[in-house]
């Protein structure tokens, strides 16, 4: 498998990529082989200065760079010798297997959208987050941010992604599904809420156990919540925001400084046909190594194979 | 002034409204005549037994209690002697200024919202809640959840009614208002949040701040935080896990302690014609106590007028 990897995306590429390459490589279980997108002279003079083997390694020049706050669309068509364009295009080539960036997150997105489509029945593709639970485990919170509006079905769609990923990625056998909302009972809710319940519901390839609420987002009550985007993203930036305040309270808690994003590494974009994933802009050597990992499970584990079969 | 309270409403009742109402009247700032509203001989004894004075009370007997999830419509039809039933006619009629109960939260709205009725102009009344910020300060959000979907209108006028609240009660003398929103600029978010938008901005009655998101919720980036009772109800539980996390974690940290929402004593009606506070059914004696200086506070400050004033 060959992993491609946008060297020059996030604010502090191409150093904290290069770092992250050769924690990598310096690991036990490396399967993949790294394609690097960028400034080529620039990688090879941070390669030789970190010391890290050429085995394993590609580079694959890219003239151009999308900023940070460039408009995707017009960047992504005006850029083609950028390194998320031309990862977008060697992802949809066949020649790598994977494509990950910390670069601008909305040109990630209308590539991940519009070069590499989504599975074939999924409304739209969605994204999650990782929340992380006080006995250590791990649950999974999806959309968070680019389906601000959703029909009933949409939900039940994240429903059934999430779950494929929480088995395959997160290791839950039988991942417990939540809905999001503002009272335990059926029939509690807004109207989407309301309408979405019944769906998830009869729904035969989850495990729905019913309506989850604010107070539930941090325990284990549900693996799996979903919600729709606008109440997903507030959620994901109020946990972000925990680790700042227990940092800014010199807390140093085991658990607060699980809400420090950054060491998660990026969120997949779950119903797209190949993976990609998309880092924060701060991420650092640790979020490169992470997002390379859960790169190589991606592909390794089908990911995108068994959500194509759970969605049809 | 007399304010109503409903001795037979919350897990602890009587004993701890009785206990309030001590912490009240041994306090400087007595400016009120209480009216307890429930069972008379378990009323007299507690209050023999806490040695409470008898100045500024007077107790008017309930035969029946709405009991905690009994259905609130049809609890309050066929339950009319019941304390919540007799607080609101007793308010309705002038006879007491203020209305409080820690009771069944569902009959509390819907005698606010349908014996007491609207201020003119509402669409639909709303409920608050304070959060907590690091500086020391306090914000306020609504709705937390009687508006699980709204119009932008509605927005509109919780961002007044939050303002007038936030400057009467919270002593904020130019409140920043921001809408929750996935984004900073003007023209994101979800269809609501696109249409509140200009509302806000155009709004002479407020200090509208722009959009703000999830990590500026425990910020005091903006005084009033506007958004719809699904997004402000799972913000709210949310806010308040902390609490329940830190405590866990053993924490005794004291920013953390602040989400102890118990402490805060309740929320009240916001567009309603008179003041209905609701507590939390695990209010204790202080939040009782809070609760009285705050229906004290409203009359005061004559907040339904103000809020009236604004509103036309």
């Amino acid at each position: 498998m060959v992993i491609g990897i946008d060297m020059m995306g996030g604010d502090y590429a191409p150093l904290e990529a290069v770092k992250g390459i050769g924690l990598y490589l310096s690991g036990h279980t490396i399967q993949a082989s790294l394609l690097l997108i960028g400034d080529r002279p620039a990688i090879e003079a941070l390669l030789s200065e970190q010391a890290i083997p050429a085995d394993h390694i590609k580079i694959m020049h890219a003239e151009q760079v999308i900023g940070m706050h460039e408009h995707p669309t017009k960047a992504l068509k005006e850029k083609q010798k950028s390194s998320i364009a031309i990862g977008f295009h060697l992802l949809a080539s066949g020649k790598i297997d994977a494509f990950i960036s910390a670069g601008n997150t909305g040109a990630m997105l209308v590539g991940a959208l519009f070069s590499i489509k989504a599975i074939e029945g999924v409304i739209r593709p969605t994204i999650s987050t990782i929340i992380p639970r006080m006995n250590g485990a791990t649950g999974l919170l999806l959309d968070v941010g680019i389906n601000a509006d959703c029909k009933p079905e949409q939900l039940n769609q994240f429903a059934i992604m999430g779950s494929v990923y929480a088995q395959l990625i997160l290791g839950i056998e039988k991942p417990k599904v939540g809905l999001m909302n503002v009272g335990e009972e059926e029939g509690k809710g807004n109207i989407l809420a309301q309408a979405t319940y019944p769906l998830l519901k009869e729904n035969k390839h989850i495990h729905f156990i019913g309506n989850i609420e604010g107070r539930d987002v941090l325990t284990d009550k549900a693996d799996v919540m979903v919600c729709e985007g606008f109440t997903g993203n507030i959620i994901l930036k109020l946990a972000e925001s925990l680790y700042e305040i227990a940092q800014a309270q010199s807390l140093n808690n085991a658990y607060f400084n699980r809400f420090d994003f950054e060491i998660y590494g990026g969120t997949p974009v779950l119903g797209v046909a190949k993976p990609v994933i998309i880092g924060h802009g701060i991420s650092g050597a640790r979020a490169f190594m992470n997002m390379i990992h859960l790169a190589q499970q991606m592909i390794e584990k089908d990911l995108m194979g068994k959500m194509k079969e759970e969605l049809s």
